[in-house]
């Protein structure tokens, strides 16, 4: 898709290319085919784009000027960290620059007394985690991409991972941004405090905004004490609905599970071909459910999450007695998405989300989808947060199969607004799914959204065909 | 302050009065003095304005057709809840319509399954929160003006209260929002899921925006299964440096309180006066501890936090044993402000915050600029998140009080800046903070602002002389 601004956009000519070396040295700025080929995808399948020049700033100023140089010429900016999006969102369909943020890779500062950390945006999830475990803290939010997606990336899409229900997003943790106007005004949003009210809420504005609106340089997050203990537990079922029973008991009796991850029968399957876990194949769903905090209390949580479970007719359920088992348990959530990825040549992971009661017939419309379009699908998902991830596996040699994935897609996105719910949970919405923003969002919404860019963009120059365009 | 747009208001005439009965019924619109004078102040002292008309709408609908023609004809529009705002967020300061949302008193809905209440937006905070803990449930937002403020108006402030260190504010409960725009149409941000990253979060941009952006008719709130076990303590200190080295040391015994308030020396005087409570009147600070959740849990964290207050120097620890006594304990914190309201007949409360290990310099700083302009100030708030009340009692009739005052308030937002703080925790930025909003966010930070409230009301008319006029 090509955005409204796509015409007349600037030429990134020779002079172009001298200045930008001149801003961030020649050594950042990379035209070869190599390089530009290796920034034409990102984690999305079945999309493509080439990029004009990659470049690399090393410092904010140096992402001021390119911005500032951009708005001049009318050049298409495509912010980007570590490429693992989902959505085609840092992909360069009109061209221009795809600025890769990796240099910013500085863990600025750990304060355990103020409980916050402050990373530039290239940093990985994983090295923000890890300074932080280093001081006996925890970052909360934990993509599944999370040993090589960047906390910029984490913040432009408003990464989710498995801990939505009990702590919510990305969101949740931000307090301060620095991030970089389209015209090159450096801007900081929000910071140390947890508490701050003054002026609009541009920090949560920007996370989720999947870098059309600015580029985040800079992030404060909020960090948590360390929980003495964290378990988990996992639970048969003979189906889905009553896996979705299973759930609804434990969340009436009182437990906010820090983990509650489900997988259907085709992934237990996929699983226990790929790695051996000793899963029952037998089963319809599989759930796994956990908890953290004090050792009591996990223990307790975690007992009365396996009787919620055994009174809505689990076939089978095992608890963890430690961390290590705990790991083993949830390494079958882990390996879903690399278990069916063996199944066929082309995996195409998705991401929405309906209302945690409605999962077990979201995943019926899902099958009855797939089998309609002669396509395989699996799913796994949050069953907390009611996040799904329907992951259809193709061979693009099986004549019409792209084109039959791409409408069983469609009818998906249709189901889970059908039955209350989104387009996408965590993903983000990027190049592939703008298509379908107007059906979850409304003309008047988007037509507010596009007025919210030109409000930072006048000059659109920033991934553009994204959310705004 | 009168905003740019103040030249060229349309009149508020019989013909326009004529429409807003039509609209919302003859009853539903009032110009007499009596309702003019009622909604000429909030709880902000020192501030009114005078609107020409109050219209109470009784519908979403009604909404939109009196913002339509309010754009049409230039009419400004200031959206009110309770009107317990203490910033003069909703005073009428270039006249025309103080819009009224309290006939919008209905709960639509509490589901315990899916832990979310839906609310029209003037239902009461407690009448939600009474309504969530019918079903067993927790509405974990408190600001202090509960019993009166609307939910509209907690989220037009996105309102903080006691808990924001271990649960966050508002902005960390709303799900999803109906909104009518400023030129009639009405959108639905989010909804009701934990995980939704479909579009830019107007949920959370709109949420803190203080009614100059949209008006907020319906709120979908996250609830938490109401904790087992809620308990306090109290601690004496020498001065504020000590109760402030206890906080730090709570926090690195990896302890989160549920509460963690603070009242100064004259504060806890001022209370003794009013109360009688038996507070120990030497001390230099009084701490109140507290947490929820798990009973051997709670009672194991209250033995941490009193033993990390008396290695840090208090002079005395009382530990609650049940609810009714935690209840007792919170009184002190509850009743300062009306204690400090009898000491003069004006009481001017203030709101900024400060990162926490900064708080007894902060006060520090206040007692000095109190004391260089002749003013009492007294300073409590909450030790967690750095958010103070610093509160002059002022007697208008010595000479010149009052603008030693306004001195006063400027000087202490200075000082919370020059420390790495806010000029508001929770209250907002109104109109009477308004002349430091750039001081907090830069020149560059206002401009956009004043854009992004021009993506979303064009003429201007939405709740003039705030944020982004």
């Amino acid at each position: 898709m090509r955005s409204d601004h796509s015409v007349g956009w600037g030429a990134v000519d020779d002079g172009v290319v001298e200045r930008l070396r001149s801003i961030v040295g020649a050594e950042h700025v990379k035209t070869d085919d190599g390089a530009v080929a290796a920034f034409s995808r990102d984690a999305t399948p079945l999309f493509a784009a080439r990029p004009d020049v990659v470049v690399l700033p090393g410092s904010t100023a140096e992402v001021a000027e390119v911005l500032r140089l951009s708005t001049q010429r009318r050049i298409p900016v495509v912010p980007r960290g570590a490429g693992s999006n989902l959505a085609a969102g840092t992909l360069a369909q009109d061209g221009g620059i795809v600025l890769v943020l990796t240099r910013l890779d500085r863990i600025l500062e750990v304060d355990a007394d103020e409980l916050l950390a402050v990373v530039q945006t290239g940093v990985t999830t994983t090295e923000l985690a890890a300074a932080a475990a280093a001081h006996g803290l925890l970052y909360l939010p934990d993509p599944g991409s999370k040993t090589v997606s960047t906390v910029g990336g984490n913040v432009a899409t408003c990464a989710g991972g498995l801990r939505g229900l009990k702590y919510g997003v990305t969101r949740n943790y931000v307090l301060g941004l620095e991030a970089v106007l389209p015209t090159g005004e450096v801007i900081r949003t929000g910071g140390r405090l947890w508490k701050d009210v003054a002026g609009y809420d541009l920090t949560r504005l920007l996370t989720g905004s999947e870098g059309t609106l600015a580029v985040v340089t800079e992030v404060t997050v909020a960090l948590v004490p360390a929980p003495a203990d964290s378990r988990t537990g996992v639970a048969y079922f003979p189906s889905l609905a009553d896996a979705g029973r299973a759930v609804a008991r434990v969340i009436a009796d009182g437990v906010v599970p820090a983990t509650l991850e489900f997988l259907d029968n085709k992934c237990v399957n996929a699983v226990e071909d790929f790695a051996a876990l000793g899963l029952d194949r037998s089963a319809g769903a599989l759930l796994l459910f956990g908890d953290d905090g004090d050792p009591d209390t996990v223990g307790r949580n975690l007992e009365r999450m396996a009787q919620s479970c055994a009174k809505e007719g689990a076939t089978g359920v095992t608890l963890a007695q430690d961390v290590a088992a705990s790991e083993a348990l949830l390494e079958a959530r882990r390996c879903s998405l690399p278990a069916l990825a063996r199944l066929a040549p082309v995996t195409v992971l998705e991401d929405v989300g309906v209302p945690r009661p409605r999962i077990a017939e979201m995943v019926g419309r899902i099958d009855d989808i797939a089998a309609r379009h002669g396509i395989t699908v699996a799913t796994f998902g949050h069953a907390g947060d009611g996040n799904l991830h329907p992951t259809a596996v193709v061979d693009p040699s099986d004549g019409g199969a792209i084109d039959r994935t791409k409408a069983v897609i469609g009818d998906i996105f249709a189901a889970a607004l059908d039955l209350g719910g989104t387009i996408t949970g965590e993903h983000g919405v990027g190049a592939a799914k703008l298509p379908w923003l107007a059906d979850r969002l409304g003309a008047d919404q988007l037509a507010l959204l596009s007025r919210i860019k030109a409000a930072f963009d006048p000059a659109g120059i920033l991934n553009p065909g994204k959310t705004g365009s």
